[in-house]
Protein backbone atom coordinates (compact mmCIF):
# COMPACT_ATOMS: atom_id res chain seq x y z
CA UNK A 1 0.00 0.00 0.00
CA UNK A 2 1.40 3.68 -0.70
CA UNK A 3 2.84 5.05 2.48
CA UNK A 4 3.86 8.56 3.53
CA UNK A 5 7.97 8.47 3.53
CA UNK A 6 9.21 10.99 5.90
CA UNK A 7 10.66 14.01 3.84
CA UNK A 8 14.52 13.15 5.36
CA UNK A 9 14.00 9.81 4.19
CA UNK A 10 13.13 10.67 0.74
CA UNK A 11 16.77 10.72 -0.66
CA UNK A 12 16.87 7.04 0.01
CA UNK A 13 13.70 5.92 -2.49
CA UNK A 14 16.23 6.84 -5.25
CA UNK A 15 19.90 6.70 -3.25
CA UNK A 16 20.77 3.53 -5.01
CA UNK A 17 20.64 4.80 -9.02
CA UNK A 18 17.38 2.91 -9.99
CA UNK A 19 15.93 3.90 -13.57
CA UNK A 20 13.10 6.36 -12.68
CA UNK A 21 9.59 7.02 -14.93
CA UNK A 22 9.26 10.88 -14.58
CA UNK A 23 5.15 12.06 -15.13
CA UNK A 24 4.42 15.60 -15.63
CA UNK A 25 1.10 17.69 -16.09
CA UNK A 26 0.08 20.80 -17.66
CA UNK A 27 -3.47 22.46 -18.77
CA UNK A 28 -5.38 19.46 -19.53
CA UNK A 29 -2.26 17.33 -20.96
CA UNK A 30 -0.04 14.94 -18.46
CA UNK A 31 2.59 12.37 -19.47
CA UNK A 32 5.22 9.96 -18.55
CA UNK A 33 8.33 9.27 -19.42
CA UNK A 34 11.49 6.89 -18.50
CA UNK A 35 14.29 8.14 -16.68
CA UNK A 36 17.82 6.80 -15.84
CA UNK A 37 19.81 10.32 -15.01
CA UNK A 38 18.50 11.29 -11.86
CA UNK A 39 20.14 11.44 -8.29
CA UNK A 40 19.75 12.98 -4.97
CA UNK A 41 21.12 15.97 -4.35
CA UNK A 42 20.16 16.94 -0.72
CA UNK A 43 18.95 15.47 2.46
CA UNK A 44 16.83 18.17 4.10
CA UNK A 45 14.98 19.61 2.38
CA UNK A 46 15.23 17.13 0.13
CA UNK A 47 16.47 17.77 -3.38
CA UNK A 48 17.13 15.93 -6.70
CA UNK A 49 19.00 16.75 -9.90
CA UNK A 50 17.33 14.95 -13.00
CA UNK A 51 18.38 15.08 -17.06
CA UNK A 52 14.95 15.47 -18.88
CA UNK A 53 16.14 16.27 -22.69
CA UNK A 54 15.08 19.14 -24.26
CA UNK A 55 12.92 16.72 -27.19
CA UNK A 56 10.57 15.17 -24.88
CA UNK A 57 6.96 15.56 -24.31
CA UNK A 58 7.10 15.40 -20.61
CA UNK A 59 9.82 18.18 -20.64
CA UNK A 60 7.58 20.75 -22.23
CA UNK A 61 4.94 19.90 -19.85
CA UNK A 62 7.88 19.98 -16.62
CA UNK A 63 8.59 23.88 -18.66
CA UNK A 64 5.06 24.50 -18.44
CA UNK A 65 4.26 23.58 -14.93
CA UNK A 66 6.98 23.92 -12.75
CA UNK A 67 6.36 20.50 -11.22
CA UNK A 68 6.80 16.49 -11.39
CA UNK A 69 6.85 13.26 -10.23
CA UNK A 70 9.98 10.97 -10.16
CA UNK A 71 9.13 7.17 -9.23
CA UNK A 72 11.27 4.21 -8.93
CA UNK A 73 9.03 1.54 -11.11
CA UNK A 74 9.75 -2.09 -10.23
CA UNK A 75 10.93 -5.27 -11.70
CA UNK A 76 7.27 -6.27 -12.43
CA UNK A 77 7.18 -3.30 -14.67
CA UNK A 78 9.95 -3.56 -16.46
CA UNK A 79 8.55 -4.24 -20.15
CA UNK A 80 6.20 -1.34 -19.83
CA UNK A 81 9.99 1.24 -18.45
CA UNK A 82 11.43 0.14 -21.43
CA UNK A 83 8.17 0.76 -23.74
CA UNK A 84 7.69 4.52 -22.39
CA UNK A 85 11.19 5.50 -22.75
CA UNK A 86 11.02 4.31 -26.61
CA UNK A 87 7.87 6.65 -27.69
CA UNK A 88 6.58 10.10 -27.01
CA UNK A 89 3.95 11.79 -25.65
CA UNK A 90 3.34 13.83 -28.39
CA UNK A 91 2.09 11.27 -30.71
CA UNK A 92 0.70 8.69 -28.12
CA UNK A 93 -1.59 8.62 -24.68
CA UNK A 94 1.05 6.42 -23.03
CA UNK A 95 -1.25 5.87 -20.14
CA UNK A 96 -4.04 4.12 -22.45
CA UNK A 97 -1.25 2.72 -24.72
CA UNK A 98 0.63 0.65 -22.14
CA UNK A 99 -2.09 0.26 -19.57
CA UNK A 100 -0.81 2.64 -16.48
CA UNK A 101 -3.29 4.12 -14.21
CA UNK A 102 -2.37 7.26 -12.52
CA UNK A 103 -3.15 8.74 -9.29
CA UNK A 104 -3.79 11.84 -7.15
CA UNK A 105 -0.49 13.50 -5.83
CA UNK A 106 -0.45 15.47 -3.24
CA UNK A 107 1.09 18.00 -3.15
CA UNK A 108 1.58 18.83 -7.24
CA UNK A 109 -0.81 18.48 -10.69
CA UNK A 110 1.74 15.66 -12.49
CA UNK A 111 -0.26 12.40 -11.64
CA UNK A 112 1.38 9.59 -9.81
CA UNK A 113 1.94 5.79 -12.04
CA UNK A 114 0.44 3.43 -10.51
CA UNK A 115 2.33 0.36 -9.82
CA UNK A 116 5.53 1.28 -8.77
CA UNK A 117 7.44 1.07 -5.38
CA UNK A 118 8.26 5.24 -4.72
CA UNK A 119 7.42 8.29 -5.54
CA UNK A 120 8.64 11.93 -5.05
CA UNK A 121 6.66 15.10 -5.42
CA UNK A 122 8.62 17.73 -6.66
CA UNK A 123 8.30 21.15 -7.24
CA UNK A 124 11.44 22.85 -9.84
CA UNK A 125 13.72 25.34 -8.72
CA UNK A 126 14.03 27.97 -11.06
CA UNK A 127 17.93 27.75 -12.87
CA UNK A 128 16.59 28.39 -16.43
CA UNK A 129 20.20 28.33 -17.51
CA UNK A 130 20.83 25.01 -16.28
CA UNK A 131 17.82 23.53 -18.21
CA UNK A 132 19.00 25.49 -21.45
CA UNK A 133 22.65 24.63 -21.37
CA UNK A 134 22.42 20.83 -19.74
CA UNK A 135 19.01 19.95 -19.88
CA UNK A 136 19.28 19.69 -16.13
CA UNK A 137 16.26 20.43 -13.21
CA UNK A 138 17.74 20.79 -9.67
CA UNK A 139 14.14 19.99 -7.94
CA UNK A 140 12.95 20.25 -4.39
CA UNK A 141 10.70 17.34 -3.10
CA UNK A 142 7.30 18.60 -1.90
CA UNK A 143 6.16 14.81 -0.29
CA UNK A 144 7.03 11.23 -0.99
CA UNK A 145 5.28 7.71 -0.95
CA UNK A 146 6.44 4.21 -0.95
CA UNK A 147 4.80 1.08 -1.18
CA UNK A 148 5.26 -0.39 2.25
CA UNK A 149 5.73 -3.91 1.06
CA UNK A 150 9.19 -2.51 -0.10
CA UNK A 151 9.99 0.13 1.73
CA UNK A 152 9.21 0.66 5.31
CA UNK A 153 11.03 2.44 8.33
CA UNK A 154 13.04 4.92 6.09
CA UNK A 155 14.49 1.86 3.97
CA UNK A 156 14.43 -0.37 1.37
CA UNK A 157 13.55 -3.90 2.78
CA UNK A 158 15.96 -6.58 2.37
CA UNK A 159 15.13 -9.92 0.22
CA UNK A 160 12.63 -8.01 -1.84
CA UNK A 161 10.26 -10.61 -4.21
CA UNK A 162 11.71 -10.06 -7.53
CA UNK A 163 8.97 -8.29 -8.56
CA UNK A 164 9.40 -5.66 -6.53
CA UNK A 165 13.45 -4.76 -6.51
CA UNK A 166 14.44 -1.82 -8.79
CA UNK A 167 16.05 -1.90 -12.33
CA UNK A 168 18.96 -0.05 -13.16
CA UNK A 169 19.46 0.81 -16.72
CA UNK A 170 22.71 -0.41 -18.48
CA UNK A 171 22.18 -0.10 -22.24
CA UNK A 172 18.81 -0.44 -24.82
CA UNK A 173 16.65 -2.59 -23.68
CA UNK A 174 18.80 -4.38 -20.74
CA UNK A 175 18.03 -3.21 -17.70
CA UNK A 176 19.97 -4.73 -14.14
CA UNK A 177 17.64 -6.17 -11.38
CA UNK A 178 18.44 -5.56 -7.85
CA UNK A 179 20.44 -8.64 -6.13
CA UNK A 180 20.81 -9.42 -2.65
CA UNK A 181 21.23 -6.46 0.15
CA UNK A 182 24.69 -6.52 1.75
CA UNK A 183 26.21 -4.78 4.79
CA UNK A 184 30.35 -3.85 5.21
CA UNK A 185 31.96 -5.08 7.95
CA UNK A 186 34.05 -2.46 9.58
CA UNK A 187 37.94 -1.90 8.56
CA UNK B 1 43.05 -5.35 -17.70
CA UNK B 2 41.98 -2.01 -17.76
CA UNK B 3 41.05 -1.17 -21.07
CA UNK B 4 40.19 2.08 -23.37
CA UNK B 5 36.24 2.86 -23.19
CA UNK B 6 35.65 4.91 -26.30
CA UNK B 7 33.62 8.34 -25.43
CA UNK B 8 30.85 7.71 -26.45
CA UNK B 9 30.02 5.02 -24.07
CA UNK B 10 31.57 6.63 -20.96
CA UNK B 11 28.00 7.36 -19.74
CA UNK B 12 27.33 3.57 -20.24
CA UNK B 13 29.92 3.04 -17.14
CA UNK B 14 27.61 4.66 -14.48
CA UNK B 15 24.45 4.45 -16.35
CA UNK B 16 23.66 1.84 -13.47
CA UNK B 17 23.74 4.19 -11.04
CA UNK B 18 26.28 2.60 -9.00
CA UNK B 19 28.35 4.18 -5.62
CA UNK B 20 31.52 5.53 -7.20
CA UNK B 21 34.92 6.58 -5.68
CA UNK B 22 36.16 10.00 -6.49
CA UNK B 23 40.18 10.63 -6.37
CA UNK B 24 41.49 14.18 -6.53
CA UNK B 25 45.16 15.04 -5.79
CA UNK B 26 45.86 18.88 -5.59
CA UNK B 27 49.83 20.25 -5.08
CA UNK B 28 51.17 17.05 -3.08
CA UNK B 29 48.56 15.81 -2.04
CA UNK B 30 45.72 13.14 -2.92
CA UNK B 31 42.78 11.42 -1.35
CA UNK B 32 39.46 9.84 -2.11
CA UNK B 33 35.90 9.64 -0.94
CA UNK B 34 33.18 7.50 -1.59
CA UNK B 35 29.74 9.18 -3.79
CA UNK B 36 26.66 8.13 -3.64
CA UNK B 37 25.04 11.01 -6.17
CA UNK B 38 26.68 10.46 -9.35
CA UNK B 39 24.40 10.75 -12.48
CA UNK B 40 26.02 10.58 -16.52
CA UNK B 41 24.56 14.39 -17.82
CA UNK B 42 25.43 14.44 -21.81
CA UNK B 43 26.36 11.36 -24.33
CA UNK B 44 29.28 13.15 -26.68
CA UNK B 45 31.20 15.08 -24.82
CA UNK B 46 30.61 12.62 -22.51
CA UNK B 47 29.24 15.17 -18.78
CA UNK B 48 29.00 14.12 -15.47
CA UNK B 49 26.90 15.59 -12.49
CA UNK B 50 28.50 14.93 -9.04
CA UNK B 51 27.57 16.12 -5.38
CA UNK B 52 30.69 16.66 -3.51
CA UNK B 53 30.23 17.78 -0.20
CA UNK B 54 31.64 21.34 1.34
CA UNK B 55 33.49 19.54 4.52
CA UNK B 56 34.76 16.50 2.18
CA UNK B 57 39.30 16.52 2.09
CA UNK B 58 38.87 15.86 -1.45
CA UNK B 59 36.40 18.87 -2.49
CA UNK B 60 39.22 21.01 -1.40
CA UNK B 61 41.41 19.40 -3.49
CA UNK B 62 38.78 19.10 -6.32
CA UNK B 63 38.74 22.99 -5.75
CA UNK B 64 42.27 23.58 -6.38
CA UNK B 65 42.81 21.28 -8.97
CA UNK B 66 39.47 21.68 -11.11
CA UNK B 67 40.16 17.52 -11.83
CA UNK B 68 38.63 14.40 -10.60
CA UNK B 69 38.40 10.42 -11.74
CA UNK B 70 35.21 8.63 -11.00
CA UNK B 71 35.64 5.32 -10.21
CA UNK B 72 33.04 2.14 -10.19
CA UNK B 73 33.97 0.27 -7.35
CA UNK B 74 32.99 -3.72 -7.70
CA UNK B 75 31.69 -6.22 -4.54
CA UNK B 76 34.81 -7.70 -3.56
CA UNK B 77 35.84 -3.84 -2.49
CA UNK B 78 32.97 -3.35 -0.48
CA UNK B 79 34.55 -3.26 3.21
CA UNK B 80 36.93 -0.53 1.76
CA UNK B 81 34.24 1.44 -0.03
CA UNK B 82 32.55 1.73 2.97
CA UNK B 83 35.38 2.50 5.04
CA UNK B 84 36.55 5.38 2.72
CA UNK B 85 33.32 7.36 3.40
CA UNK B 86 33.41 7.04 6.78
CA UNK B 87 36.54 9.22 7.27
CA UNK B 88 38.52 11.90 6.63
CA UNK B 89 41.57 12.55 4.31
CA UNK B 90 41.92 15.97 6.46
CA UNK B 91 43.27 13.24 9.34
CA UNK B 92 43.91 9.88 7.34
CA UNK B 93 46.23 8.75 4.64
CA UNK B 94 43.20 6.26 3.07
CA UNK B 95 45.52 4.76 0.72
CA UNK B 96 48.14 3.65 3.24
CA UNK B 97 45.52 3.00 6.01
CA UNK B 98 43.28 1.25 3.71
CA UNK B 99 46.21 -1.12 1.21
CA UNK B 100 45.04 1.23 -2.08
CA UNK B 101 47.17 1.68 -4.67
CA UNK B 102 47.02 4.97 -6.79
CA UNK B 103 48.02 4.17 -10.59
CA UNK B 104 48.77 7.43 -13.02
CA UNK B 105 46.00 8.64 -14.92
CA UNK B 106 46.32 9.72 -18.74
CA UNK B 107 44.22 13.36 -18.97
CA UNK B 108 44.18 14.52 -14.75
CA UNK B 109 46.69 14.41 -12.23
CA UNK B 110 44.10 12.69 -10.24
CA UNK B 111 45.31 9.13 -9.43
CA UNK B 112 43.12 6.14 -10.56
CA UNK B 113 42.12 3.71 -7.94
CA UNK B 114 43.21 -0.01 -8.70
CA UNK B 115 40.77 -2.65 -7.96
CA UNK B 116 38.13 -0.88 -9.26
CA UNK B 117 35.89 -1.62 -12.57
CA UNK B 118 35.44 1.45 -14.16
CA UNK B 119 37.24 5.11 -14.12
CA UNK B 120 36.44 8.35 -15.91
CA UNK B 121 39.14 11.19 -15.46
CA UNK B 122 37.04 14.71 -15.55
CA UNK B 123 38.15 18.24 -15.44
CA UNK B 124 35.20 20.17 -13.72
CA UNK B 125 33.33 22.71 -15.78
CA UNK B 126 33.25 26.42 -13.80
CA UNK B 127 30.13 26.62 -12.20
CA UNK B 128 30.97 28.35 -9.19
CA UNK B 129 27.49 28.75 -8.33
CA UNK B 130 26.41 25.33 -8.30
CA UNK B 131 29.45 24.45 -6.58
CA UNK B 132 28.83 27.25 -3.73
CA UNK B 133 24.63 27.01 -3.56
CA UNK B 134 24.47 22.70 -4.32
CA UNK B 135 27.55 21.01 -3.86
CA UNK B 136 27.15 20.45 -7.53
CA UNK B 137 29.78 20.05 -9.92
CA UNK B 138 29.48 19.14 -13.83
CA UNK B 139 32.26 17.43 -15.28
CA UNK B 140 33.44 16.58 -19.05
CA UNK B 141 35.01 13.21 -18.98
CA UNK B 142 38.02 13.38 -20.99
CA UNK B 143 38.78 9.78 -20.69
CA UNK B 144 37.52 6.58 -20.07
CA UNK B 145 38.79 2.98 -19.11
CA UNK B 146 37.18 -0.30 -17.77
CA UNK B 147 38.12 -3.76 -16.52
CA UNK B 148 37.77 -5.49 -19.42
CA UNK B 149 36.59 -8.60 -17.09
CA UNK B 150 33.94 -6.76 -16.64
CA UNK B 151 32.71 -4.16 -19.55
CA UNK B 152 33.68 -4.81 -22.67
CA UNK B 153 32.37 -3.84 -26.38
CA UNK B 154 30.69 -0.60 -25.03
CA UNK B 155 28.60 -2.50 -21.96
CA UNK B 156 29.00 -4.21 -18.88
CA UNK B 157 29.19 -8.07 -19.73
CA UNK B 158 26.07 -9.90 -18.87
CA UNK B 159 26.58 -12.81 -15.50
CA UNK B 160 29.58 -11.15 -14.40
CA UNK B 161 31.17 -12.74 -11.32
CA UNK B 162 29.71 -11.21 -7.83
CA UNK B 163 32.90 -9.98 -6.83
CA UNK B 164 32.73 -7.96 -10.12
CA UNK B 165 29.27 -6.74 -9.77
CA UNK B 166 28.48 -3.08 -8.67
CA UNK B 167 27.29 -1.92 -5.67
CA UNK B 168 24.46 0.67 -5.06
CA UNK B 169 24.07 2.56 -1.35
CA UNK B 170 20.79 1.72 0.39
CA UNK B 171 21.99 3.26 3.79
CA UNK B 172 24.37 3.55 6.25
CA UNK B 173 26.62 0.37 5.76
CA UNK B 174 24.03 -1.62 3.34
CA UNK B 175 24.78 -1.79 -0.26
CA UNK B 176 22.73 -3.86 -3.08
CA UNK B 177 24.90 -5.94 -5.21
CA UNK B 178 23.75 -6.28 -8.71
CA UNK B 179 22.01 -9.14 -9.63
CA UNK B 180 20.68 -10.44 -13.36
CA UNK B 181 21.33 -8.40 -16.48
CA UNK B 182 16.93 -8.62 -18.48
CA UNK B 183 16.12 -7.62 -21.21
CA UNK B 184 12.79 -6.14 -22.01
CA UNK B 185 10.18 -6.91 -24.61
CA UNK B 186 8.75 -5.20 -27.19
CA UNK B 187 5.18 -4.37 -26.24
Amino acid sequence: MRAPVALEHAYRLINHGPVTLVSAAHGDKSNLMTVAWCMALDFTPPKLAIVLSQESHTRSLVDGSGELVVQVPPRRMLDVVDAVGNCSGARVDKWARFGLAPAKAARVQAPLVEGCTAWLECRVLPKPELADELDLFVCEVLAAWADDEAFAEGRWREDLPEPLRALHHVAGGSYLVDGKQVRARRL
